[in-house]
């Protein structure tokens, strides 16, 4: 599984202090724990300071001149992220379009220009739709616009969108069953979520979150938005990876086993 | 999902000491602690005593003068079973036949005398088959020997069979495309599971164990024949239930963490 590291967010207090201040080397530090947790691409957010064009540049640069790996640019500033994308070394991961009004138009010319990977999410102006199938519709629809740009779908994934199970019984099987339809349906596509607003406003969190991303991944989930430091989740990826047969001669979880990265709580 | 308690197995030394000096208090209590904790069914396996006709029969006696619970009957010898089953208040559940030679002719009609539930395993003399489609294929055929016993296949819960992991890259895989195929194709039935063979022989078994549940939860999987004292395994059954849309308004969930009995480790 495509694991993103979705420390580096502005919204989080102490990282949107550290961007202000312009603080290198304590972005650098957070990037580099993330990767070395097993991340495969680095969230830079700087969607809530004073500037956001300014800001997500200069994540790129800090990033990069200490850490190689690709950034996950979450932004949806076309602006900022061609400022981005033009500093950005290798493939970068955008997140997000989605059929909102004007996102395709503005951002899809720069992830064709950059030859980015992509995230969309399934939704529109109308909202996130509270069928699986209508979010298999939101899909089909946004691989049709976005194969318009010239971009193959191999660089897409898609995100269903997950909404609190506490506002919607309904919502873990709904996201569950969408994740399974868009792999069966658009089979190019990768498919990519965060997880942490599925427990919102219910006990026990991170049991939730726990729970559901080992239930995406049976369904197919081929990337994730977490906290790569949290040395569990990690573990759950690790053990759902080889009980469904991605670990060939369970070698990838032996070797995390040997390097004390596999826990049991 | 239907909990089977699995403690009360000879196999474990200190029930099977128990059993021979014929502890009743210490049976109760096992028994006890297992419904408190959550079981629906109390697993009675006496396989491996002096007598397995006396001592299970002798199980049946001392649980169910204690306890309000259905056993499951955990016997391939058709003597023990008949003399259990005798003994037994309400619906058992019998553990198990196969298509291996003798089982169904010995235990069916016993089961439909006395209207019993059904454990059938996905195995014939040739062993257990290593493709999803051929334990789906024994499913098939020993449902219609089920049904020739006039037994109704919603009495029975297939158990595809768990080999480790180390032994076969792809058990968990297969196992899990089975139960799904089971699922669809002989939607009248249950399915079932122990699920700790899936771990032999690799580190952190308890982590994989877990991972598995929940991932066969996602699969429609019925039952498991589990230690329902594993508060963090009946914590994932829960929320696994809760993000599957089997809980409305979250309500078995909320009841759960208000009793204290969810935890998130």
């Amino acid at each position: 599984m495509l694991v993103v590291g979705e420390l580096i967010n502005s919204s989080i207090k102490r990282i949107g202090e550290a961007i202000e201040r312009k603080d290198r080397e304590f972005i650098v530090k957070v990037a580099r724990e993330q990767q070395e947790a097993g991340a495969d691409y680095i969230d830079a957010n700087a969607a809530t300071t004073s500037s956001e064009e300014d800001n997500l540049e200069w994540l790129v640069s800090v990033i990069q001149d200490e850490i190689d790996a690709p950034l996950c640019l979450d932004s949806t500033n076309p602006e900022a992220l061609r400022r981005a994308l033009r500093k950005h070394r290798g493939s970068a991961l955008v997140n997000s379009v989605s059929l909102e009004k004007g996102r395709m138009e503005n951002i899809l010319p720069l992830v064709k220009e950059y030859d980015a990977d992509l995230v969309a999410l399934c939704m529109s102006d109308e909202g996130i739709p509270d069928t699986a199938a209508r979010r298999l519709e939101m899909a089909r629809r946004s691989a049709a616009v976005i194969q318009s740009y010239g971009i193959s779908l191999q660089k897409v994934y898609f995100d269903p969108l997950v909404i609190p199970v506490s506002v919607n019984h309904r919502a873990g099987a709904i996201f569950l069953e969408a994740l399974e339809k868009i792999a069966v349906e658009l089979p190019d596509a990768g498919t990519i979520c965060g997880l942490s607003n599925i427990s919102h406003g219910l006990p026990a969190p991170r049991l939730i979150n726990e729970t559901f991303l080992v239930l995406a991944l049976g369904k197919g989930l081929k990337g994730a938005i977490i906290n790569p430091l949290d040395d569990f989740m990690m573990s759950l990826i690790k053990t759902g990876e080889m009980l469904t047969g991605q670990d060939h001669y369970c070698k990838s979880y032996l070797r995390a086993f040997r390097q004390g990265k596999i826990t049991e709580q």
